[in-house]
């Protein structure tokens, strides 16, 4: 069975009352609740917790991590960024949501600035489908339509994702490059950008559809780690001949 | 179940000796015999059988299709490769296998001529996956070793793969792209290089570890077909804001 | 001196007032004015000369095609199409524009329906750059903005760009991707979306920029044609060490 | 005149006399060397100068930086990594050559391990073009070889390269991505395989001739930063139709 980490920065949660009554259970619990719709072995971590609940222990026992952050970036330990990207190049899935797009791990593995534009007025989103033929997208409809949502726009300082599946609209003018996907070593990572935390978007069903289609995509594939560093002399190799 | 359908042009085991004895049931049997180790209904169909087998109740009824042809890629009509195109585009996942590079299926989903360098001289081959991330390569080791292949070498005249999961390397001293994923439409293609008929290739477990992977990859996604052509009225749009 | 030639349709300006106001030269013309802003040579070529005007010496002696049809797509003759293709493939560079999405040529070397959503509304553009390290979008600003265009919507039925440059926003609700690059063989294609033959967008100083960076960007790479077919024994290769 | 800075860690040149020998101007100045013979401003600069010679003058004259690395990729100062990556992403090209696969700028921008298999046997190596269309090759045959060579073997960790242009072959049996593409932010960055010290891969017209065509494609493209941080207020846009 698959085992998911579910992370959240949860902070928001502690001291915004909209936060609270759209998310009561938090944002990484309205996440878990739908993730255990399927067949995955669902956990959660925060921010808080020791290690930020992300343990050697919980890395190890994680395939694939879901993220969400947003004040505190700057407050996940380098230490905890460093063994999540080894788990991330070992073959540890990872999913990035909305404002992740700033967290250290999200950056690290991208190697540029990972900054955009936004802007918070409860606009209108529409998340048109651009690669109809990917798993993540199963289910669908031609796009997904959020009434109101916080903006992010294009630059999206990000390097050209292998796949790209998905792009917004938005009401003010805007476009964006919302569903991204990347694979890092032996890993996979998916970018989703929806769900500011003053919006019920994780309650949505098309995008808790895309969440769980991600999770599934971003599965370890299971092969030996590759063998690196100094290789058989020449020598054998040809004597084997 | 996964609905799969291997066509072989099946020309070379009416007449050669030595294909015959490699596989007694054709290459296609061969196929059809290792791909029933999954949870697959797999049917076969060859060149010589009205419409090649592939008729619209067929291809309608066939989730992934497996192809292999060398000698008489042009007696497939063209009526047939429009409509096989015409599936693709709908979803249907395609698996072309080695000399199908050449396949008009192939040519006219990637544009390119397809053309290639090759030596048929038993020669040794070695395909090194460079993408370990990948759902296809899943459960192989750094690389399959081939006793003897022929050699398919650079330049291969194929557009930029979506994915490059594997490169092989021939004694002689060429390379090849041999593990080429494209998106075309709702469909998914893979283009797989071993599998001379002369030689037992598809008797090796890794190489139908691949192509049965392969075929889970290249499943149908299921999602209504985009709308196309002309839209909703603007004043319509904007009406019902 | 890069040589450049300029097809156009020519049908929209031999029966519609509105479009020969716009353009009296016709489309080509309005494109051949600003290219000759560069050390370029430029020709044009129209549907309804001889051979379309692409004879095999036109075709010889042409470094990079620029295409803009519409109307009488079909009335290209396959032979043509068939000539222009091999010489993309040989080195040519093609510049496709607007409605030469739906162009013989662009087809065939898509080798998808290349089908998209449309609308005829004079509705408000902005193509945003999302890519702001290629050469074809320098000297541009963030984004394009055209008052009135057709708008084209995803899903756009083309492979994944190699590289995707630009996404257009409509005031209606959609989004394209509007600046593609494919590599074909030795050639090199840009699709550009903007140019709807009832505005003026070819006087637009902004996007006569980006054709006249894409001509650039296209011209052919010297370098002897790949060898293809039957290669050097290896018992040859072998005597040789 | 593009500007070009010609970075060395210049250690094997103070004693290795075999080195010395081969390069006796240090491998930086047999590439400078071979750069002036471009209309381009060339300069140099060594690990141990102050700040590397990589000052904030030099790196704002720098258009495009060739990087040179091997022994001592610890000693390079992290602050001065952060200011090359942040020029990267404003636009200057970097060229990777080599065992500088490993430096500290190319990893960060990588996000992966860029680790690989390597011997050293002075084994033949053959790269082969798999990009005819790219203006990098421009100039060369379907492959440079390289009598003697360090082998470098996949699996090669880095992300899938935007645009992969060669594939080196080797004769110990293993294969390697030579030459690989990578936008990051509005620079452009060329990692390209052969170049250990003790053979004379530099003084190889072909290797030159790479090289030459690697500056010119990186060199930055002219356009404003893009904007990022909070957008204008929806009020604001919405009042202005």
């Amino acid at each position: 069975m698959l085992k998911v980490t579910v992370w959240n920065e949860n902070r928001h949660e502690q001291k915004d009352p909209l936060v609270q009554e759209i998310y009561p259970e938090g944002i990484h619990g309205a996440i878990a609740g739908f993730l255990k719709e399927e067949p995955f072995e669902v956990k959660t971590a925060t921010l808080d917790e020791p290690e930020h609940g992300l343990t050697d222990d919980v890395l190890l026992g994680t395939d694939v991590l879901v993220w969400w952050g947003h004040l505190a970036h700057h407050e996940v330990s380098d230490a905890i960024v460093e063994k999540v990207k080894q788990r991330v190049l070992d073959g540890m899935g990872l999913i990035i949501l909305h404002s992740g797009h700033f967290s250290k791990i999200f950056k690290v593995l991208m190697g540029t600035s990972c900054d955009l534009k936004w802007r918070e007025a409860g606009e209108k989103e529409r998340i048109w489908i651009v690669d109809p033929s990917h798993p993540i997208v199963e289910g669908l409809g031609e796009y997904i339509e959020l009434e109101k949502e916080e903006m992010y726009g294009e630059h999206f300082d990000i390097p050209a994702p292998d796949q790209l599946l998905m792009v917004s609209w938005f009401e003010g003018g805007e476009v964006f490059r919302s569903g991204c996907t990347y694979q890092r070593g032996k890993g996979k990572t998916f970018y989703f950008r929806p769900g500011h935390e003053t919006y019920p978007t994780y309650h949505h069903k098309d995008i808790q559809r895309v969440i769980r289609n991600a999770v599934k995509w971003a599965k370890p594939t299971e092969l030996p780690k590759p063998i690196y560093g100094n290789a058989k002399p020449l020598e054998e190799i040809k004597a084997s001949k």
